[in-house]
């Protein structure tokens, strides 16, 4: 019996694989443009640090993560996001005692164990960014700055930025209070998820798909914010307008992550159906501290966006995006001297930065023919025994039909300077 | 307590992880003219393909791999090398059924419990490629030439293609009564390794580090090859030598896994001392049909090279690779106005296509210029209170000191026609 994929997880295929590299392309060119610097860490981490980092209490760290004992006893953890590595790494690498704020990035698969749905996987992949060192609203508008172009320069429609903040700790400690209160008289009615929420983190409520209905006229975060949580939300307000980045404010958006203070904010789409965020993110100020263990705290700010629902997307608004790219040269041979020759002949196209192909399989010149169709073929060139004796080749252009004879010791140089991509 | 990374995992960062880019995009663009096509599998599999693909009684599978049961009991291993994941990605995705060959190549993270030594990790990372579908020796040679060449244009110096044939199962059956023939009278003598070798898999005795004084004078098995595996090897030789691919033929060759049929091979290279094995792969002409269970039986034929020797050789032998990519603009804002304006300013650069940068930790104009400095910013665009009143903004050359102001509306043109990458 033949063995399949892991439950949740897929291939990228030939075809499909294109468009991850195209938008990866995009995600790695675009943090070079904003002075982004990639980091990647391990695939696993030891388990504390998800405890630590994502918070013990979290759906993910109690039920959907991948954790296992190593040969060495030690508790592992595949990382469920990309934050918590980042930070560590941070902090262990002592990235912190550098003298400009640390712009990092990072792509790459994380890994829960949650029921597989159309876009969901249990090995899913994002794309992020974190900014360490800096409290300054203008890297909040930065980093949502850079999700949105990246949207918009993958050719995205419909991308819209929701905004809140989500205060200090001091504010939220004070505003849990009044949402205690408010929820209160219904609390019996909550489903039973948001009744358990209500002790250990009330905002998440007003985010429960379930409630909305009890949600009505609930006192937001934004009412209740102190000074300096006022002034940092409109700074960061203001920076976004003068970026010309638009976005809504959504008081209702708490995220589903503990760390965030000041700036939460997420993506959306259009043309996806309900489920329309696309990535979001926020600003973390007590997080690299609470990983770290005390000492060594630092502010940050980031986001992570899923690449599948990127993908998603990409394919239901119908956008263009660039497929596999031609050959520029189908090698035939006709005889068996001639193909032999072709293997040199072959090596040395590639030598010269071509893309170029020929023959595996024995094939009649048909086949061949075929064979170099699919591969979209720009050119064909044509060896036959005799041919080869009189020191030739024959070069059709696939477009045109036209056709040359050339000189075999002039067959590269003459393929090279036909080909423009060289 | 601060968190550490898992051991015999790494963390790359920022200076060292733009030369994996490095010789990433190198592989990628070498398959591109070679007409291979990237193809992605989880980073787990059921255990059983490894047990079936890598074979039970290997080191990898017994000891070395990260096996744990998953929250729907099933049992799951990371990783341990790539081909049996692309081989059951290549079946269960029916890539047989199409007309051309099958060229793939996949890199990322491979896992192995084994004891961390430099440039040895529990996370590793692979280079390979695979070509199903063809028995003809020349896709032998081209694998080969592909690794081969990518060496050399990464700028490896003194690499060597060692080759063998290790046959089919027919010669390989015979071929181990002669060699158990030849170890028989000092089988108490080998280490306890190669006594269990001798039953399991005597050829394996050739590659062992402690018992060489015990190999001299061992038959070979290319003395024993059948006229179907002489031609085959005659063939992959004459094309390497058409091809200008340099190689040794080494007899003693046999490579760490069961599943090779006729080419054998491997990477040397020089300067790193004794461990020079660089890469190395073969031909596995029955294990498509063993990982399939029956049916579907494809030739193959790949390669894997690890990504951590290649980066340690570049290191050893000296060779520059391109670092970091400089900063085109850095902005320094003065007042509290002009700072504000930097942001907005910042961002039309980085839409215009330029590596921008500014400050965000409000340090004085001495702390910018150094930043722009470190960040090896091509210009500095400096924009006071005054000047933006007057609607202009002086931009310094940092390589000549030359200043000159701009006017603001035409900033972002200017600075785009002074910067050559764009």
């Amino acid at each position: 019996m033949s063995i399949q994929k892991p439950k949740g997880t897929q291939d990228l295929l030939p075809g499909e694989v294109e468009k991850w590299q195209y938008v990866e392309a995009k995600a790695r060119e675009l943090c070079e443009r904003f002075n982004y610097r990639e980091i990647r860490t391990p695939m696993f981490e030891h388990t504390e640090l998800f405890q630590r980092g994502v918070g013990e209490t979290t759906d993910i760290v109690e039920k959907e993560m991948y954790t296992f004992m190593d040969k060495g006893d030690r508790s592992i953890s595949l990382r469920p996001e990309g934050t918590a590595g980042v930070v560590r790494a941070y902090v262990e690498n002592k990235l912190y005692g550098e003298p400009d704020v640390s712009k990092l990035y990072y792509t790459g698969p994380m890994f829960r164990y949650e029921q597989p749905q159309a876009g969901r996987y249990r090995q899913f992949h994002q794309f992020g960014i974190e900014a360490f060192g800096s409290v300054d609203p203008s890297i909040d508008a930065e980093v949502i700055a850079l999700g949105y172009t990246f949207y918009k320069e993958l050719g995205l429609k419909e991308v819209t930025v929701e905004l809140n903040s989500v205060g200090n700790p001091a504010v939220r400690a004070a505003y849990r209070e009044h949402i205690q209160k408010f929820f209160a008289p219904v609390k019996d009615k909550l489903c039973k998820d948001c009744q358990s929420r209500y002790d250990r983190n009330p905002m998440r409520i007003l985010d429960c798909k379930i409630d909305q209905k009890y949600c009505e006229g609930a006192p937001t975060i934004v009412e209740h914010l102190d000074e300096e949580c006022s002034t940092h939300f409109q700074a960061v307000q203001d920076y976004l307008t003068a970026m010309d980045i638009p976005f809504r404010l959504n008081p209702r958006l708490v995220r589903g992550l503990d760390y965030y203070t000041h700036t939460a904010f997420e993506y959306k789409a259009g043309g996806i159906g309900a489920i329309d965020t696309i990535g979001g993110g926020g600003r973390y100020n007590g997080l690299v501290g609470q990983i770290a263990g005390g000492g060594n705290d630092q502010p940050g700010v980031g986001f992570g966006l899923g690449m599948e629902r990127i993908l998603l997307v990409l394919q239901a608004q119908g956008v263009d995006i660039p497929g596999v790219k031609p050959l520029d040269v189908y090698l035939v041979g006709l005889g068996e001297a001639a193909e032999r020759e072709t293997v040199k002949l072959l090596q040395g196209l590639r030598l010269a930065g071509l893309r170029a192909e020929r023959d595996y399989l024995g094939r009649k010149i048909k086949a061949k023919m075929k064979s170099a169709d699919r591969y979209n073929a720009a050119y064909v060139a044509i060896l036959g025994d005799d041919e080869l004796a009189s020191g030739e080749i024959t070069v059709k252009a696939m477009a045109t039909g036209e056709q040359e004879t050339v000189r075999l010791d002039a067959f590269t140089e003459s393929m090279q300077s036909r080909i423009r991509h060289v």
